[in-house]
C-alpha cells in the first residue's frame, strides 16, 4: 500500500507540554513520523507519495468556521501578548460556568476551544494541522480510486479534535475529514475504527448524532485514563445516531488476547453496519513500553490485528493517530499494515 | 477594627503557577497577608485575634461533600503517581464531554474539579484552606457578637471556588461560608459585595438560585478577564434568586470614578435589598500596579471607597481575596479599612 506523507508535519514542533505538573518536552514529536516513514522505506510496502492541497472546504465539512478562525490566528494573537511561553490554556468553561459563547480575549478563547492543556500551540502548528488534514484527503483518494488500502501519515494527530475543540496533541480531526469526504463522495455508510489506546472522543463527538458514520473505540477505560470524560460503554449515540457508537472501554495491564476480542466485537459491528469504507484510526500506543499508556500489546500483535482488519474486506484507510514509544513506532506502525497486506 | 490571622496560612507555599505558558512563582504567596499584617500592626487600627477552630461543619453547609473529600486527599494522591512536580489539572470536563460524574483517576478528577490550571495543589494546601476557613468565621463571631467590622485576613482567597470547584488560587469560598454562618445563627438576608479586580465566579454560583444572599460584584469585564466564562451583566439570579445578583463589568483602564459609580449602583441595590449584614470579599488587584489585571485605581482611592462602603451602616466583615502588588497590598488593603473606621 502506499503511504502519503507532508514534510510539513515539522512546522509542529513545540517545545512544552504540561505533564505531571511540569513543562517537558512533548511526548508527540516530529522523530514519531520520520521512524514510521524509514520503517516504512525499509520493508519496502509501498510508494511514498507527498501530499497535495485540498484547501479548507473539505476541513469545514467537519469543524466549525470560528474554531477555523481561531486556530488560524491563535499563534499570532498570543505572541502578541509578549509571552515567553507557548500557547497554553489555564483556565476553561467549567461545569459551573457559562458555556455559551467565547469571550473575545485570547486567553479565554484558548480556554473555549481547548478540552486539554498538555498541548501548547506553536508556531506552525496551524500549517501544519493543515498539511496533516491533506495528507488524510490525500490518502482517502486513493482508496476513492480504487486502492484497496492506504496509509495516511498524519501529524498531527487527529482524533481528539471535536467540532470545535482542540486537545490530546490534535487539531483538526482527519479521520473525520477522510470519512466526510467518502461520504460527499458517495458513500452511504463509512465505519472508523479507532484503535489508539486513547478515546476518540472527537471523532465520536462529530458523528454521534449521524448514522452515516459507524464509531467503534477500543481503549483505555476512561475512569483511569485520557480523556476521562467521554468513551464509556454507556455512549451508543445519540438521536439519528443511536447504536452507531461503539465504545469498548479495558482496564490498565490488558493484553492482547483480550484486547484482540474486543477487536472482534467491534469488526462484527462494523460488518453489521454494512460499511463501503473503513477508516482506522491507527495509534500504536496499546504497545506494553508506551509512556503514557496501560495495554500491554507486543510487537508481533500489532501484525496480528492488522490481519484481522483485513478480514473485513473494505477499502480501508489508515490514519496516523498516537504512539510514544519513538524508539519502536516505526515496527508496530508498519507491522499493522504488513499483517493487513499479507492478510 | 480587629484582625483575624492564623500562621497556618503559610502551609500554602506552592512553587508553580501556571502563567503565560509557562510555570512561575506564584502571584498569590504568604508575603502577601505578612505585608498586610505588618501594615495593620504600624497602623495600630485594632487587636490581631488569632483564628478558632470551627471544624468542616459550616464549611459543608456550602460546599459539597465530595468536593471535600477530594481536596482532603488530593495532594497525597498525585504525590503517590511519583510526578516531580505539583498538582495541576492537564484536562477537565469541556464542552463536548460528558459533565456528569468524577472519574477514578487523580488526574481526571483534579480537571474535573478545577475551574483553572494556574492554581497548583501543593502539600499543605488543604490544612491552609481550612485554615482561612477558620479566619473567615472567627471574624464572623465578631460581628455576630456586636462589632462593628472585623477583617478576616483570609489566605489562600476564597471567591472562585464553587460549591465543588476551585481554582483562581481558591479552594473553600471563605466570603460565601460566613454568610451562610450568618443565615444559620438567624439572619434573614446577608450581602455579599466582591470589590476584587476579578469576578468572584464562585460565589455567584454558590448563591445565584437563592434570594437569602445578594451578591454584588464590581470586576473586569469577563470578554476580557479572568474568570471569561461567567460574571456579565445578563447574569442576574436565577429561580428563587432571580434578581439576587448583581454583576458590575468593567472595561481595561477602568480608573477610580468610573468604578465608584459602579460602587454607588451596587450599595443602592445592597441597601434596596435589605441586608442585615454586609460581606466584603475585599481584593485590592484594582490597583493601578497590579501585574495580572487593569484597573487603575490609586491608593488614595481605597480610603474613599472604605467610607463609602461606612455609609450602608451595617455590622461588615471583610474578607481578604486578591491583590498581587505585593509592595503596595497591606497600604491598599489598610486604606480600605482605615476610610471605613474614619467615615
Amino acid at each position: 500500500m502506499d503511504l502519503i506523507y507532508s514534510e510539513r508535519h515539522r512546522l509542529r514542533d513545540p517545545r512544552t507540554e504540561l505533564n505531571g505538573g511540569e513543562l517537558v518536552t512533548p511526548f508527540e514529536c516530529p522523530a514519531r513520523v520520520e521512524t514510521i516513514l524509514a520503517r516504512f522505506r525499509a520493508r519496502g510496502l509501498g510508494t511514498v507519495r507527498a501530499e497535495q492541497a485540498f484547501g479548507l472546504d473539505p476541513v469545514r465539512r467537519v469543524h466549525d468556521a470560528d474554531y477555523l478562525t481561531f486556530l488560524q490566528s491563535a499563534w499570532e494573537e498570543w505572541a502578541a501578548l509578549g509571552y515567553d511561553g507557548e500557547a497554553i490554556p489555564s483556565i476553561w468553561p467549567s461545569r459551573r460556568m457559562s458555556l455559551s459563547r467565547p469571550p473575545r480575549d485570547i486567553e479565554g478563547r484558548l480556554g473555549y476551544y481547548a478540552l486539554a492543556a498538555e498541548t501548547a500551540i506553536s508556531p506552525g502548528t496551524w500549517e501544519a494541522a493543515c498539511a496533516s488534514a491533506d495528507v488524510a484527503l490525500s490518502a482517502q483518494a486513493l482508496i476513492a480510486n480504487g486502492a484497496r488500502a492506504a496509509f495516511a501519515l498524519c501529524r498531527p494527530p487527529g482524533h481528539h479534535a471535536a467540532q470545535d475543540m482542540y486537545g490530546g496533541y490534535c487539531f483538526l480531526n482527519n479521520a473525520a475529514i477522510a470519512a466526510q469526504a467518502c461520504l460527499d463522495q458517495g458513500a452511504d455508510r463509512v465505519a472508523i475504527l479507532d484503535v489508539d489506546f486513547h478515546h476518540g472522543n472527537g471523532t465520536q463527538a462529530i458523528f454521534e448524532e449521524r448514522a452515516d458514520v459507524f464509531f467503534a473505540s477500543i481503549h483505555g477505560d476512561p475512569e483511569d485514563a485520557f480523556p476521562y470524560y467521554l468513551g464509556s460503554a454507556a455512549e451508543t449515540g445519540r438521536g439519528l445516531g443511536e447504536g452507531s457508537t461503539l465504545n469498548l472501554p479495558l482496564p490498565p495491564q490488558t493484553g492482547f488476547e483480550r484486547w484482540r476480542e474486543a477487536l472482534s466485537a467491534a469488526l462484527s459491528a462494523i460488518a453489521a453496519y454494512g460499511a463501503q469504507a473503513l477508516i482506522v484510526s491507527l495509534g500504536v500506543d496499546t504497545y506494553k513500553d508506551d509512556p503514557i499508556s496501560f495495554f500491554r500489546l507486543e510487537s508481533e500483535d500489532f501484525r496480528r490485528y492488522g490481519a484481522d482488519l483485513a478480514g473485513l474486506h473494505l477499502p480501508t484507510l489508515f490514519v496516523m493517530e498516537g504512539g510514544y514509544a519513538v524508539a519502536e513506532i516505526g515496527i508496530n506502525t508498519v507491522n499493522v499494515l504488513e499483517g493487513f497486506e499479507d492478510a
